[in-house]
């Protein structure tokens, strides 16, 4: 059993090493992506669709060339375990996930995912055991027909110095930029003497 | 010149093969990185802050341990050039940020910094030499005080299945997942005989 050109230890050490830890979604992820890989639609660049923040990018930044700073990863805030692969260019795509209706056969798999028990209540050898054994057949897979400009990241366009900070920022976002136009997340910043 | 604990070539092989290219924010992320943890307040944990989506996040994600998956990398869409590094609890943190005002002594920086030319007419060779000479230089560096809150993702919360899609969801969106409320960015889902 391979996920995508790993073997599924060295899957497993992959994961360790990028995501710091054995997160169950994340080897689940592993098969939705191998799963995804293998029916890809014809063409020559794919871009990805993660449909929730929570471990599974992970799975695409490891497994395929999509990455959040390159811009073929696109992350939807729709709490969903489904990945989509589609073609740049046509938006044909395949999209796979976590199929509810096959959980039932494995019952770790299934309360894990509905959080019917507390971490500490989990049995995590049976989890993982559940998770390798079941491989795809946790999953559900569709062809879809993606709408490229509702996923892809806006391009940045002109850039100006902000009249505030007196860095740069993107002048679409009006005359000055978006951290000092109330939206920082710090309460206060000071130049350290130590700026080389 | 080291990148964290890679040499500077080691870290553009890393680029390479995250990344896919290598890109010139990503070599000035390195950088910002490397600032950033040369200056870490102290503490145990520490979650990363990006404030752009576009190249910078992958700096991150190669020389930390934070990334999208896992929630200890958050990216803000301020299209500004800065990487925070805070200590997870106390919010403490330091912000390294591309300082324009020192950009007129690296006039292929600031070009391409500032979009003053369009690809095909960059001297990348000359841009990448510029990045390599510079390094740390083109910096800034200040002391700032994270509200994580502000920029932390939500606890997903629980979960139930939806009833149009029948794939789980995230309660607190509602009666149904909000691809099924409209937000779906594919024009038609079909399942695939191929389903496992």
């Amino acid at each position: 059993m391979n996920i995508c050109t790993y073997s599924y230890e060295e899957y497993l050490h992959l994961v360790k090493s990028f995501h710091g830890t054995l997160a169950p979604g994340l080897l689940i992820g592993g098969f939705i992506v191998d799963l995804a890989m293998k029916h890809l639609p014809e063409g020559e660049f794919f871009d990805a669709v993660c449909e929730t923040p929570v471990c599974l990018p992970d799975a695409v930044q490891i497994l395929t060339p999509c990455t959040i700073g390159n811009g073929w990863l696109s992350v939807l805030p729709f709490g969903k375990f489904a990945v989509t692969l589609y073609e740049k260019y046509s938006g044909k795509g395949v999209r796979v996930y976590l199929d509810t209706k096959k959980l039932d056969a494995w019952p770790e798999v299934r309360d894990w995912y509905f959080k019917k028990k507390k971490k500490d209540q989990q049995d995590a050898d049976a989890l993982f055991a559940q998770i390798k054994e079941a491989g795809h057949r946790l999953l559900g897979i569709q062809q879809v027909q993606v709408e490229p400009e509702k996923v892809r990241r806006r391009k940045m366009g002109p850039v100006a110095v902000c009249p505030v900070c007196g860095e740069a920022y993107p002048t679409r976002d009006g005359d000055q930029c978006r951290a000092c136009r109330g939206e920082t997340p710090y309460k206060d910043a000071r130049v350290l003497d130590a700026a080389p």
